[in-house]
């Protein structure tokens, strides 16, 4: 159920998220923000939200095949204005869900075949992504598809951990690898890549240099504490340029208390609303698509995993919806 | 995603649900048992199933707002083929997922009518209907629906709980009282009305007396267990004889510890599958709609009470769509 | 029934629990069933319901001290008449919520005797004693001052454990080491004691025989499935006779998917169901007290544990009140 | 802080909360912070800490009805001297548990009306309110006892949303409502309104404007970050001045890590060490009443958010008896 | 820890588990039933208890990867006296704990391999294997091991889902396939094959067909509540005869009330004391090993489906030490 | 299963933790960070992790006796590199698990004695502890085997609590009196106290007077705040000085955010970061010994409280083996 609004002259007007003063936000099925389906809108949208339901690569606790379908659910309670960015995103362009990429789950390469070719699909029709996941090992083919469209992109990276490994039990594919395959797929731009939360204990010293080596620039969880998200947000913005952006973000960027639902949870990690802040602040910023991963619900508790994901997923969808409308019209 | 049959010739072949050798079942959208949306197969269907997040009428713990989508959810590991009753029911009708009736939750009386009106609606289209709860509230309009199309039907309703007080805080409408509200309506056939799995303690003996008035007959949890599943179908079948029959179900007929995911729980209840045998004991019975109700996801764990609930929901729409063959073609 | 009642003439009518159509089940403080604190009722009642909030004596999982207080919230959902013994036991007789004993929880010894004092002083006032623990250890204490007053009492221990061992870590007094201490000590008549429920691992042939050779008859839960209820109560109450009868029952006899809230859990156990019936099955034996133990909140979930003890305790009280009202009117 | 103590000539020394060094902590009833009933103290007192069950106002998660008894569960873990604030609360003035208010579950309107008498009568006797709710439908009738005492009070609001829209479903009382509400029945200084900790999405910019246009201020949980709460709690106190202070907080103010346990969660919130430091903050304010809303029991994990809530309700109660003694007899 | 005993003449005296009553059970790792690991029995053991962390092969909940190690931690409760079986099997023959198969997570058709070369390794050593998963997909390479060693066996197969499909996404090797595997390998004796414990929905009636033309024989879980468990098990005895039996239970052949922590959760299963009852009825059957399976702690609650897994596997293994002893002594 | 590296001339390389990219991390025994058990290293280490399942000193929520074992299981996500100190620190010195001091559950006397003689026989073998608790009554018998072996050494204590509290119940020995009895008995080098993160009620001001008597400084939960980690490390540095040091971490010492899994919790607690940040603050300082104690896992949700009590211990042990090496030769 969808709330369609006056057409203006030009293109369509955007359809919004069901009217939650006539249908309680509980009803009905949980698109992203419970906004249109990609079939309502016609096949074309301007930010597609699709999930990958795939947990292949994960090294610990499995689950975060479930973890798109939780976000939806808690996306729910999210409200068509996003005050932090003075911005109604779903109305500044079309943003619909475009459902679920059904990776197989019993092999790897396939999967990361299948993810590429829908993502490569999904860009070809104009759209942006905002990828659900399921586990960072879909990173990969989602980078190689962004590269595809726009060459190498700027790469900022929310999360605990590097996933600059090499391999694992011989696997060159899985969650903790994506970004030195993309490194060596040559598909970021090895000048603008950040790592944003990394904390916890590594293999050795040689992760760090080989990190740096491939071009990373790290900020650390206990960074964001002592200088804060405004000069963090700054210096990450100034990295990033006006090159085509990227943004990865695995949900164990945040601290367990604020994300206990995901694979391999590391104390001492960021805030939701550090996380939220440091986004907004990417206001300006090209970004081309975007995604979420690792939230493993079954390791969740009262959804609370899910909303930060969700609202993350609002902030990223804001930032790409207002670029939409700066570039359409000037406006935001 | 549907897997569309070869055509017959007369009817439309069901579209049944989608393939999971092709979609795992955690991807894609949940519908009941990953059947189509009533908008897929053309707004016409044999069976539908529709949700009722409504839980206004509960008088200790509510949640069961939440129910009918958990139910959906856990469904997604249903398959087509039920051997308990030899039968693919997704194939012999068109079964079909009519999303959820918005009810007010601030305004019992205008829920009910708001039910009421779908609920005509969707049995006027020709279809029966399984609906998803929601409070046990929504059952008086259900059956002033039902009654409106068949006459006063015949009731099977599981349960801890009789529902036939008479008001609580002064309201008529609640999830305790549907069925002497149905009784004083005219909508039920007193000669054919059955509780089972009732227990627990009472107001007190005028309950029972007031009930047996009514016209009930009651098969206690405990009569389970001492006559076994097959004597309780056999005499319940006895009693409905041909009459249209309404079966309702209270998931906490369901001892807590199959189905703690409820909202007022008594010990020394019915197992999933003296319930489930009970139900595929009443083969040849002419159920014309049926309603499960009182799933309380916020205090189920690991979906335990949303799969009884949802394989007791296959099982009620098995029964129906092998009437509706044996009515069309004399086959099940 | 409702809560200050008229005088009739000869004893004071007992006031009953709190009227919940007019005072929610969720509202107001938690003493059993909702019924009076002891104080409320001048300080007399005829069954008092009393908490031992002590868990010093648990071997495996602790938390029981929060056992007490958990029955009491889940016992907000009792109502005023047990059909399943045709008697309202609140109006049969009074019974009063007489809080907690404050044991000491660093000093098994003096909390034995705390609790023993107390015991005697309830008994003392000529009120019977439903004891909601707290562990196992509670029972010596409590059999102490039952065969202070009654003498050598015959035992119904509901377990699957057989609480007949001799020390643990060189302790005399602990949850697994009750009724051989009771044996020793005199206060059980051993012609007439039964263990039902018995399951699980032992630590050598000898418990067994041991456990004979102090007079007690297995009944276990195996038994209870072949043998069915009926037969099992039968037997019980044809060992107990006419003797002054205490029950004894740990939550773990049912299995844990009944009870996953306890500390030493084994699976193969009974259903509520069936534990609820041989409690009903024992009308007309002589139950001077009882206590019903080993509730562990931390483990429970949705309070099923609690629900399942609260019932439990229910048919035990309503066993009692039924036999006051017919020791002093012939009726019940 | 013992129960009785002496008396003192002119005043009866306040009755404290029961000994802990001799009832442990997890026995006996669960008063707030293990205080008198007000019965108990002859039904006279200064504070009075009242719980509303009630949550029909919910338009998501509902279970607030649960929330009061969950403080007061958690509550037992409070001690009678506040470091924080240096001051033994009740030691300064009587504070008693005045038990629930029985409001309707099925007619919210009749609730206002009733929560509102109630309040009136204790009011009346020379209490102050500290309400643990219950959603925050209850603030309406609070706020319209508290200004029929007051006049208009300025209104200091802890919550991640602004509850100051206008209907939902055609409802004007829900949980989302009560400050336009009581902004059109005058009960408020629309000169010191103001909303902390406001954060997530909102319907449309309206909300901001219609919000200012009624007087609010808003400092949002990125404020709270940013600036540190001892600016903030130096603004808000120079907004209030010395004008009578109402204090409504619903719980949802934390972020989800810290108090998962309620209706409506946004990610980015305070955390409860921020909370209590702007609480503590408020010294020297005429903090007349508060309430502390939306604790949903069901959605909380170990009582996390149920312990922030006493922690919250333990601080604002000491601003009161802090403010009643200073009043009194000048010493805090 | 473990417990040498005082050496037998001929053949050394198995070592037992940690004396519990010097150690508290929940002190020291968590081997199976705190039995010695094999590398302190000289690593030669009669019966080897074996994880297979392996989970790669789950078509929805993942999980199991963290079963053996959840079933070793619940198995602390185990003690060495079996009543049921009146045997104490660690003293009938040494059962040691052989630790984990490390199997490549990411590579199924790698993971199969190397567990049939550790099987191979084990059983070529002398010893029985009693696995603990890891997902069913593990039965085939343990099923390949046991047929190289015994040549075809009987199989008794526990389990809610037949495991008799053909493959997944293209995949051969998974959960839902290992039987028709073995059967097409050979490595089954297709005389004496069982299910135990069938329910659910399955894809057509064709996979009915199927299974029995394989060879297998279906005893329902609603066969198991009308014909009891003696029934079934004498049944199950003489299909088997004297030939070697090899054992395989995925612990969803439970009630998900009974077994909340599985992968595929089907309603209507068995109660665990049917499942132990039923194996106990397998005295004097020629079990050369067994697994136990999917096990997903992750939805588990209060280890209530680990504890059935540990006590499952206590009886499997003392089935096994039996057989030990009484070939070669003629004693058990 | 260790990987033994190759020899260093004058003294053994230090035993590493199992390889991950071996041995998924999921699989084997949980010894802490996956290091050789004690007896696999010969006996001798360097920093010896012991864990001492004992809570009977508790006053409120039990269950710390399952803390150790817990944290171990967490801590198999730990990797044997550090960045936030720089340093590999299992290869700088040997650190082993040294498995659980088997302490008396039901003699609180008796367990204080058997853990000092254990811990006097460890740091007699020339080894430091890393002690996992258990509740705080074990600091005192760890406090005094370090005093015997350093003389009295500073103390640096983070908790919500002073833990200096005289006696609970008459009982001297208990988790909220080790650090009275420590100063009592001359253990504690009185110019070097601190508390770090105390926070929330206390009984009264004596409580603060008493404990500056005593010698202790306190830092705040809000301090911390307010200051920021650098300045708080810099000070208890300065404080500490060269003293031998002793840190004893009661995991509540975290918001309930954090530490859901412990037995008293208070709000407006530190979060991880904080703590983590200042433990790596302390580098220079001669810790000989800590411990980390109240991780109770039945209040815990996904690991997470354990997740943050494993870097914890991973920050400490990091801290003695450094200056293990530093001792040795200079480098670390």
């Amino acid at each position: 159920m969808s709330t369609p609004s006056e057409q203006s002259a030009a293109r369509p007007e955007p359809v919004g998220p069901v009217d939650s003063s006539r249908i309680p936000r509980y009803a009905g099925p949980a698109t992203f923000a419970r906004l249109p389906r990609l079939d309502e809108v016609g096949g074309r949208t301007d930010v597609a939200v699709v999930g990958v339901p795939f947990d292949t690569g994960v090294s610990y606790r499995p689950g975060a095949r479930f973890g798109g379908n939780a976000i939806r659910e808690a996306s729910r309670l999210l409200r068509p204005y996003n005050p932090a960015q003075d911005a109604s995103p779903f109305a500044l362009a079309q943003v619909a869900d475009a459902g679920d990429i059904a990776a197989n789950p019993f092999r790897i390469d396939e999967a990361v075949e299948t993810v590429q070719a829908a993502a490569d699909e999904i860009l070809d029709s104009g759209a942006r992504m905002m990828t659900l996941g399921g586990d960072h090992t879909i990173a990969l083919p989602l980078l190689r598809a962004v590269a595809r469209k726009h060459g190498p992109v700027a790469l900022l990276h929310f999360d605990a951990h590097l996933d600059t490994w090499d391999t694992y039990f011989g696997a060159a594919y899985t969650h903790g690898t994506p970004f030195r395959r993309a490194v060596e797929e040559g598909t970021l731009d090895t000048d603008a890549l950040s790592h944003v939360g990394i904390r916890g204990p590594l293999y050795g010293r040689k992760d760090l240099t080989d990190d740096e080596k491939m071009g990373f620039g790290i900020v650390t969880s206990a960074d964001v504490m002592r200088r804060g998200v405004d000069e963090v947000a700054q210096q990450l913005r100034e990295r990033i340029g006006d090159r085509p952006l990227y943004v990865s973000i695995d949900i164990d960027v945040l601290d367990p208390a604020h994300a206990p639902g995901t694979g391999t949870p590391e104390a001492g990690g960021l805030t939701s609303r550090e996380l939220l802040e440091i986004l907004r602040g990417l206001a300006g910023c090209h970004l081309v698509s975007a995604d979420l991963v690792e939230v493993a619900p079954a390791y969740d508790h009262a959804e609370m995993t899910a909303v930060a994901a969700s609202h993350t997923a609002y902030e990223l969808t804001t930032l790409m919806t207002r670029q939409i409308a700066e570039a359409r019209d000037g406006t935001s």
